[in-house]
């Protein structure tokens, strides 16, 4: 099987999140595709190799284009950012190769990557080193009440939260149960990051009562925004961190055995 | 400030994992501090830096040392395997650094990395593309109860679940609990794994049924094991790959358009 098409994960912002798996895919392609303003931070690596680039809401257009690619006979990236898996384009290049049955004429290679909760934890200390849920509040795919149910189920379960697609111009209502359902609870540190990894990066840390007081006009919680919140142990370090213990300290002597 | 540390993830196994930053950090230290297995791995990226290595259960201590080394003015890294904020070093390292008032003397560099559950998932299609919970079966640190609740709050809201560390030899009622939770509810693809990215690598696809039926018996579901659980809309693809979809496929266009 000659054709070959990898599902790339670039990473959380930037080239600095990229693997070695990575880089060296993208070394080996011939064709390059992905959303344009990804595209264009690899340009450098990418060279002088075809590329197709567009624009938002075109996810399902830009995975056939791929798969056409390699069909062609190149050897393609997609390039999805953060991690393929994590609300990126594994799922719908999978879904494609498997209703067009090409399985058996195009050899898939999936990628794996940071995404920007992990990245945006390493950037602000400890944050989420206990039990934590992933949740997108986009209600474009997922009903808005099983949204919701998951941010309360979770939140309920002092488990550390990562939002993703918090709000758009159109789309606030799912922010808007998140606030409520926070407001039902104890208050919590927040983390609002975006553009991590990048020249624009920002990460505020702030509280849930901020949050919720700010409401939807909040003027940093866009569509690109990734929320973190912490659990009832994660707290402030002395110098601006954030902290979630794990509880070792507690528990167990330097040498590893268990505190009388 | 010229002392420097690196908490350096080094991904989910083996050097594909590493990121570009990574390498740079590892390339850039003068100590190497890290557990016995993961460290070996990297011998030749290390080379004749030196390096503290010890074992299990050294968790505490090994945080130390590197805080040391740093201290002594050597720019250090301590390697955690996968991300080092998913149960990795990342929250010892900052409690350390925080109780000894260190933040003047030392800069702190985390670097973050490919966990398991995400290689994991790129290794066997697309298993995990809406919303999902990472959890550890290991009730050292966490109330066994919390644990319990957490399991069947993510499992009752149709999330797709990361499971960490699923027993030990000592530490069973944890696992028991969870294939509890997982018998009340309807049947899920499963997916266990083991060495990913290393040459042992495993990863076998099953059911919820067949975990429940081996019991804490099962052959492949160790410390180090990773088992995730899809969603209900999980399912397999024709040629033995893990897809969930998000559900474009069905809402929308090629072009990006809703479907009338």
């Amino acid at each position: 099987m000659a054709k070959k098409l990898y599902i790339l994960s670039s990473g959380a912002g930037g080239t600095k999140y990229m693997t070695t798996e990575a880089l060296e895919a993208l070394n080996e392609c011939e064709a390059v595709v992905g959303y344009r303003n990804y595209v264009k931070e690899l340009a450098e690596l990418i060279g002088d190799k075809p590329v197709f680039m567009s624009g938002m809401t075109k996810e399902i257009a830009r995975c056939q284009e791929a798969i056409n690619y390699a069909k062609e006979g190149k050897t393609t990236c997609i390039i999805s950012n953060g991690d393929v898996n994590v609300f990126g384009m594994a799922t719908l290049v999978t879904e494609l190769m498997d209703e067009q049955k090409l399985w058996d004429e195009i050899e898939v290679v999936s990628i794996a990557g940071v995404t920007s909760f992990l990245a945006t934890a390493s950037r602000i200390g400890a944050p989420i080193s206990q039990d934590f849920a992933v949740i997108s509040l986009s209600d474009k795919l997922t009903d808005i009440d099983l949204i919701d149910k998951r941010v309360r189920n979770c939140f309920d379960a002092d488990m550390i939260l990562g939002i993703y697609n918090p709000k758009s111009k159109k789309r606030i209502l799912p922010y808007q149960n998140f606030l409520k359902a926070l407001s039902e609870g104890e208050e919590r540190i927040a983390i609002i990051a975006s553009h991590v990894g990048r020249p624009k990066e920002k990460i505020t840390v702030t509280t849930t009562t901020d949050l919720i007081a700010q409401d939807i006009e909040h003027p940093e919680v866009t569509m690109s925004t990734l929320i973190i919140v912490g659990n009832s142990q994660t707290r402030h370090t002395s110098n601006g961190l954030v902290l979630t213990p794990r509880g070792y300290l507690n528990k167990y002597e330097m040498s590893g055995e268990l505190k009388e």
